[in-house]
């Protein structure tokens, strides 16, 4: 497929949980990824603040998308693992989820994400993730 | 707080995400817990399977819950840090996800997590975490 | 090759960090390895105790042949991430860094490690990892 | 104490392990420590290569030092964990590790560590790290 901004906002629409949680793309380039989220009290914690398994889902996709931006072409990817570190509650008027291409390989690209929340004109950085994303051939291949 | 368990239901159920993944808190015991969840269109991701968001969320939220039943009392836990491997895709009837302490300690505790999916009977790990949960000051304390 | 853990004790001779940092291997089974250290000032942190990165790099060795011992005949293994949580000091007379394959795969082998400390005869877990290991082709073949 | 560099040379001085790699330290400034380290048989992998047990040594004491230039006056600081990804072999003269604060707390701080090679005038990224570091009182006050 040769539109990988088309066939990125395909999957993203076709993840029910991206819909679930009220996640937007907001952003395709060439290794780089964006997905905002606004706050919610479907998607907090206990304390009202959005939850760290909702940041971590829009920063797993988003760094999963910016490797697929940089795979081969008709190859699918993968979550192999990630780490994620909180730094701040993340309060605000919307958070958005930035994944970056740092390394890509032919079988294993390595991306990092930041989550960013503005609040009151400003952003601050609220969370950090290390992925391991797996290049792996697509379905119709493998079934 | 001298009740565990009563104050990590009440917790749980103030966790907007739990409820809208549809999350179930099955077990509380010294040191452990578990959180079911039972796949839904509403929580896949594009092809069909819950979500590593998703499944990251109960993990954390299981890890964050297991170190709270060892934490000082009327402390609360904020989670630091976590990372997770996911082996497999998340097949079958309904995921657990259980936390444990590894070492507990006064300001840091480090937990894992397994999280396992039950299949015509038989159960598979599907993904492994390693958390860091940090105690704080309760809340009121803070304000 | 057809000898396993012949062919694991001649690449851990090869390294000769192992040798400089004094490690042995002690076992070698399927699917589980282990390399034991002692403290010397040679290997030390600032306060006297082994430093993390000499216990990190007996863990990372061990998940890495662990991961050897399940691999396809005469592929090699390449460590692409780990975690390492530190939980107490290295005290003792000698530490003992175990991996353990958790889920062998194709391409991609996940690890765990624990690093033991054995005091007054009895063992603390003063370590965990959690380790991504890919198998590659070997060397003859890739130049 | 109101020298943080010079706390900190004397400080990697007594740490043996940096002595017996070989590592050097040659940066350090408010929020940011480097270290440098040449490739010798004595600090190998099997293939030659400086051994990824090596390259997180100074990744992980970059942080640390890093870490300790925003601390609070005598605090002592200890790494609680840290998250390695291995991007590509370390060829090369020499390789530099850097470690950065991206958020410093009273209890703890987080940094993210990046390692290059020069190899024939240009830089490669050759590993990155995200670490957890926890400020503790001095030794003094705690024994």
């Amino acid at each position: 497929m040769s539109d990988p901004a088309g066939r990125i906002t395909d999957s993203f629409n076709a993840q029910g949980l991206m819909t679930t949680l009220g996640a937007k793309l907001t952003r395709i380039e060439d290794g780089e990824v964006s997905i905002a989220l606004a706050p919610r009290p479907e998607i907090s914690q206990q304390h009202g603040y959005i939850h760290a398994g909702a940041l971590t889902s829009i920063l797993d996709t988003a760094c999963g998308y910016a490797a697929l931006t940089v795979a081969p072409v008709d190859a699918d990817v993968l979550t192999v693992e990630f780490k994620a570190n909180f730094l701040r509650p993340a309060l605000g008027d919307a958070v958005v989820a930035v994944g970056k291409v740092v390394k890509a390989g032919k079988t294993i690209t390595v991306c990092s994400g930041e989550l960013f929340a503005s609040r009151e004109g400003r952003e601050e950085l609220i969370a950090i993730m290390q992925a391991t994303i797996a290049n792996i051939a697509p379905r119709a291949h493998r079934e």
